[in-house]
């Protein structure tokens, strides 16, 4: 079926190139379609990485293998195969990720845990072996291209091609940042969500970049939700290739890194809400503020219950300002919330104050808003000092359309 | 709007009148509606009472009020409002609980806390006490009525009237069992779900009768999911009138108690599965089964997280045997799972064994099980002995269609 460009969208931001890296592009043709599918970033040598990866129990051989490798905090090449996730293949499954990583590490004259390798597209068909290295053949042979032909190549069912960039002074030095992502469905935020890559030349100590993305991780990619459903390849990869020159990132206390755990952050809250924009049939991009909660992550869970609610996201696409249904999602969290203490508003104007509704409640500018595509939910506990933003979309016919008929 | 019945809706079930219960229902107009939206079953001096209520944090005075009274083990009278739940009213809210006890009391000649109300509709506006005092009036003057009429007026969004029976003998004492709910949306079962209702003629102590429905609702009520919303108001109670004449029921020695605690459960189950089927925009019925988990809560989780799954749930509206939408659930569902154990068959079919496609899958007999309106997904983890059954229907465009109208 043909799936309509998100409202949402966003175009394709001017990024720079990232020193140390090399985007190239290629047909492996995992499904019958004529488009690149096979992504490759060769990354200089002295390369740091960090990753984080989906919970699932049922997780790909990829977050596997990556997931291990990542511990040695360093990378030369990232290879990404769109249209099939090679997830709940077994061994069949595992050995074309070993075979994958064979290929490009003798190519790059690296060692095989430098490759990581991600795959996104329908589960439970093992990746054809052949076309894989058909397809990283043809890639390591290609001209180098830019971020939006990568972004593209990675992509499924997304309607839109998706990036971001950053920068950030470290001292005299400019670094950049450049990242890119790909998702739209089975997005639920049990840490990391689908797939992204953060790039950037500044040099940064692995075990610090790893630091900074789990933080950037926790405040941006684990706050968005489309479905509430969890992907078993999620992944969100950053990229340090130290060509910018500064002095390396080691700590906290390293000159520069508050600003480059900013920029970080910034990037990576970019492309989460990104992929919100592009959630599967949304169409209003939906900002849920907890506050007052007994805790930052108490809040969290309560803006993902209300971002999650069915009956939240039909009545946002409904343009209802049905409060109703958010003090019912609140109920329902398992957090430490009291109904009379509880306030709800809507793009600014509160309808219940303290468990009530408020007396002379103007629904005019609220039906106003609710008719916009940025939609604000406020909701304070009246408990504590918690507080979280979680970001999502409606649920429309067209998600059902999406899903009823597309095999992912 | 109009909302069309259900395709998988039942008839209402010859049901047998309950010695020592009397029905009546009165127009008290919650809504601008010509029908009947308010209930009174006035129960026989020395009925015994049970109750199961919301979890939610923020539930209404009328499950603030109901669980504390049920300590007590009796009542004298059940009041059912439909159209308006009277929750996050605040103190205005609990005034109106409190004078419908006060009014039903007085008429009796019982305790206030012989009174039980439940109320369903839309959530945040404080319920008319005039139109409720005037209603109990009317209600208490009418002619009884027969289950039908009572299961009727206490529905709201339902589109057919849900009833269940069953009998269970005790020694030479035949007891009868009759049930009614309510509910088609906003249903997921952190306990009781919505408003359900067991009259019976049995003689049973108020300790053994909390503690059957407890077991019941675990295996019933506590394994359905329309949308994964809990209600406000999601209430199950248990009425034993005595009037069959049977030995008291005190506990698992007594005679006959196995056999009313299955005959309850029985009832519990229809009733819970009759909820499913008037799932908001259901066309199809589906039992997911879970075997080999760590244990049955660990089943029972694993089985809600695949009801709740929209990806899940938009595949089977879609009539697609995508297996691979199962495996997320499960991975997501953060319980003990291994992927190569995990088994998957739909209608009896294995469509993977043990973590991988199984070799020679016919997918013709599934996809004729799939065009049906019963649906079976069984799903076996390899781990261990514990197991689960949860109900649950399809997401279908009925359910956007309902909900991004129809205020709650």
């Amino acid at each position: 079926m043909q799936i309509d460009r998100s409202p949402l969208a966003r175009p394709f931001p001017a990024l720079p190139a990232i020193a140390g890296v090399t985007l190239r592009v290629a047909r492996a043709r995992y499904k019958t379609w004529d488009r690149c599918d096979l992504t490759i970033a060769e990354l200089a040598e002295g390369t740091s990485a960090a990753g984080v990866f989906t919970k699932s129990a049922c997780a790909s051989s990829e977050v596997e293998l990556g997931r291990e490798a990542v511990k040695l905090g360093r990378a030369r090449a990232l290879v990404v195969n769109a249209g099939n996730s090679n997830a709940f293949t077994g061994w069949r499954g595992r050995a074309a990720v070993e075979a994958i990583r064979a290929q490009v590490s003798g190519a790059l004259g690296c060692g095989l845990d430098d490759v990581f390798v991600s795959s996104t597209g329908v589960i439970g068909v093992p990746l054809p072996i052949d076309k894989a290295e058909a397809g990283i053949a043809a890639a390591l042979n290609a001209q180098p291209c830019g971020w939006e032909d990568a972004a593209n190549a990675i992509g499924t069912t997304d309607t839109f091609t998706k990036g971001a960039g950053a920068a950030a002074m470290i001292g005299p030095y400019r670094v950049e940042l450049a990242g890119i992502i790909k998702g739209s469905g089975m997005i639920a935020p049990d840490m990391a969500t689908m797939l992204g890559y953060v790039f950037t030349d500044a040099d940064v100590a692995p075990a610090f970049l790893q630091e900074a993305l789990e933080r950037a991780n926790a405040a941006t990619f684990s706050c968005i939700t489309v479905d509430g459903d969890t992907s078993t390849s999620d992944t969100v990869m950053a990229f340090a290739t130290g060509k910018a020159g500064n002095p390396r990132i080691e700590n906290w206390d390293s000159a520069g890194a508050d600003a480059f755990a900013a920029a970080l952050t910034d990037v990576c809250r970019q492309l989460a809400q990104l992929v919100v924009r592009d959630g599967e049939g949304a169409r209003k991009f939906i900002t849920i503020r907890v506050s007052g909660a007994a805790s930052d992550a108490s809040a969290r869970t309560i803006g993902l219950a209300i971002a999650n609610s069915p009956l939240v996201k039909t009545a946002i696409a409904g343009e209802d300002a049905n409060w109703g249904r958010v003090v019912m999602a609140v109920g329902k969290a398992g957090e430490p919330a009291d109904r009379d203490r509880l306030s709800i508003a809507f793009g600014g104007v509160w309808a219940a104050r303290n468990g009530v509704p408020v007396e002379d409640y103007d629904e005019a500018p609220v039906a106003a808003h609710l008719k916009g595509e940025e939609i604000d939910i406020a909701v304070d506990l009246g408990l504590g000092d918690g507080h979280a933003i979680v970001w999502t979309c409606d649920l429309t016919h067209g998600y059902i359309a999406i899903n009823a008929d597309y095999r992912s």
